[in-house]
């Protein structure tokens, strides 16, 4: 009887030759993930993709997928959350997980400017949480639900070997005259941002330095008081939905858009690069809260940096034609933090003393925990 | 100042009382999720939900949800995939997975008689894969979208702490009088399979037992020689989407439809609990191919017990009208393996010398670690 080696398996499937045995130990180049980072990854994986439907109207690479199908377009995105990578249980509750993990996903619907419909949720879980805590995360993601009008219509649930894993896909409906991408931002364009940016990132150094606090000695109880706003922002975060309506009011429809995730640099970027544009934003411009900015100093951070490397805001980011300035000029919503240049000019940011300074990336990289 | 405790972290965000506090460790019930198993979780989770929007047609429960987008209906599926609960990489190369993984997704827009579109897949992953790994996992991903005719459209990437995991989100598309449920099984109906069952686990017995072999003496090399076939169900399953051009060309419609991914008892099951019926299931006309017989006796293993326990064949269960018989006497793919009952008939199985037999599902569940 012939004896097989482990990579004939491979042969007999006629997926593989045996040079190109495929097992992590096996292969003869390893290239460290650590070397190409989240979109370095998602470039190189998803560079040789061709589009075989009519249908699919925008695949890889904006907040959602846009798929024609029929009197509307469909959005389609899809996020994963894993414990230890994306959150802490030791001051995260399993409801606001819940709730948060949906709110991400609808904001990627939002930031397409499009109304969410439908959610699958697919959970994993060790034996370490009970059926209650398990229905405790299901109450959050419920409420999400509740809040932004979205059907939970499906799901996958699984055992893991350790810890909490939440991956969720949502759908969002909107006309093809409504959607907006991150590529169609123009030289001239303004950038706008919602809400106020930082608070997320303000909350997370509270939670981890009085989780450090705790950890050191355990009697210890956390300080949280005269945080409300910073903590809210980072454990219940809400999707801006109600931007959709707003441009509806104004009869503006932006250049392009972006949910902020991973910090306002992070996202201007993806726009300038997706639009192939350079830009100016002004660091003084950016809305940041006034409890935000007491917390970074307090951690001897600057603002700023709190808001363009911070992420989990989940405020919008968009760009708009210049004549329609006037529209938005007394939206409380809305701020107006810089404008879009050619690609050549570079992105930078104007600092309050006028100078320029190259915009980079540093926001968290979800191949790197999170401080 | 106020010290806060932990738990006033949630009060302060509205979503609890103090009572409600909800991680594992302070829940004051705990039922641990052996106790309800994946079905009953579900069930559990979703019985409060409520549609809110009327293009939601179908949610939970099963194969996809179906969602009204226009013209067409829109399926909708996602299953999750865990190292060390669904695969096991000591055997199964990664391009394999990632073909698996996909044709996983597909089998379910086949199981509602519809045409796969477009995939999103997210994958988390540790630092003991390299980039190389990976683009070998979307090597197979992509040749099944090649093959299925699908388009990878979105997806999420992240690190892992252990592991890796895979999910994968698709959508179908169909027609609404064409959608097949697992609802609609009616008294005297007849219940079919497609090709042949019980390879899939007979291929995992063989692999299973190599590994120990190695285990024990890691010079040892595995013996697979002989037993193509089933290793190809295992490692290689194909999604049954040919069903659907049969189905056209025969004019027929099935009334319930299910794949197997559990075992034929527990599918059967499904179909019969949704549709409210008992059945009869012939253990002799089960197709069972002669490597799957040969191999289930070299374990010990009664080979209808494979078919009805194994699961990953990713064949077509479904049941058609008797008026329907004449159509599919002639194709070789479908074999007539049974007929549903009234409900107050139970769920049985004929042996072949003529007793009944309870038919249970003893189907792994991803709650318990394969065999």
């Amino acid at each position: 009887m012939t004896i097989l080696k482990k990579s004939d398996i491979c042969k007999k499937y006629s997926m593989y030759t045996r040079k190109e045995r495929n097992t992590p130990e096996e292969k003869p180049t390893r290239t460290e993930l650590s070397t190409l980072g989240e979109f370095g990854l998602i470039d190189r994986l998803s560079k040789s993709l061709t589009i075989k439907h009519a249908g699919t109207v925008k695949g890889i690479g904006d907040d959602a997928a846009v798929i024609n199908t029929g009197d509307n377009l469909l959005l389609l995105s899809t996020d994963l959350l894993l414990e230890g990578v994306h959150f802490d249980l030791t001051y995260m509750p399993l409801k606001h997980l819940g709730y948060k993990a949906a709110v991400v996903n609808i904001s990627d619907i939002a930031a397409m400017n499009g109304v969410p419909k439908q959610m699958t949720v697919s959970i994993a879980v060790s034996n370490r949480f009970s059926i209650e805590a398990i229905e405790e995360l299901y109450r959050g993601i419920h409420m999400a639900c509740d809040k932004y009008n979205v059907d939970l219509v499906g799901g996958d649930t699984s055992s893991s070997v350790s810890g909490l894993l939440i991956s969720i896909t949502i759908t969002g409906e909107a006309a093809s005259n409504e959607i907006v991408y991150r590529n169609g931002a123009k030289e001239g364009d303004l950038i706008c941002v919602t809400g106020d940016l930082g608070g997320a990132y303000a909350g997370l150094l509270i939670l981890e330095r009085e989780k450090q606090v705790y950890k050191a000695n355990p009697n210890m109880q956390p300080e949280l008081n005269g945080f409300e706003y910073v903590l809210g922002r980072q454990l219940k975060p809400e999707a801006r939905t109600d931007l959709r309506n707003i441009f509806k009011e104004l009869t503006l429809i932006p250049t392009s858009m972006i949910d902020i995730s991973d910090g306002l640099a992070s996202e201007v970027l993806h726009i300038c690069h997706q639009s192939n544009t350079g830009c100016r934003i002004y660091e003084e411009k950016i809305p940041i809260d006034e409890e935000t900015k007491r917390l970074a100093l307090e951690f001897n951070i600057i603002p700023t940096v709190c808001t363009l490397s911070g992420g989990e805001d989940y405020e919008l980011l968009f760009t708009i034609k210049q004549t329609d300035y006037e529209k938005i000029i007394t939206v409380p919503e809305i701020t107006v933090i810089g404008y879009i240049t050619a690609s050549s000019d570079g992105q930078k940011l104007i600092t309050p003393d006028g100078h320029l300074v190259k915009l980079t990336a540093q926001g968290w990289d979800a191949f790197i925990s999170k401080p």
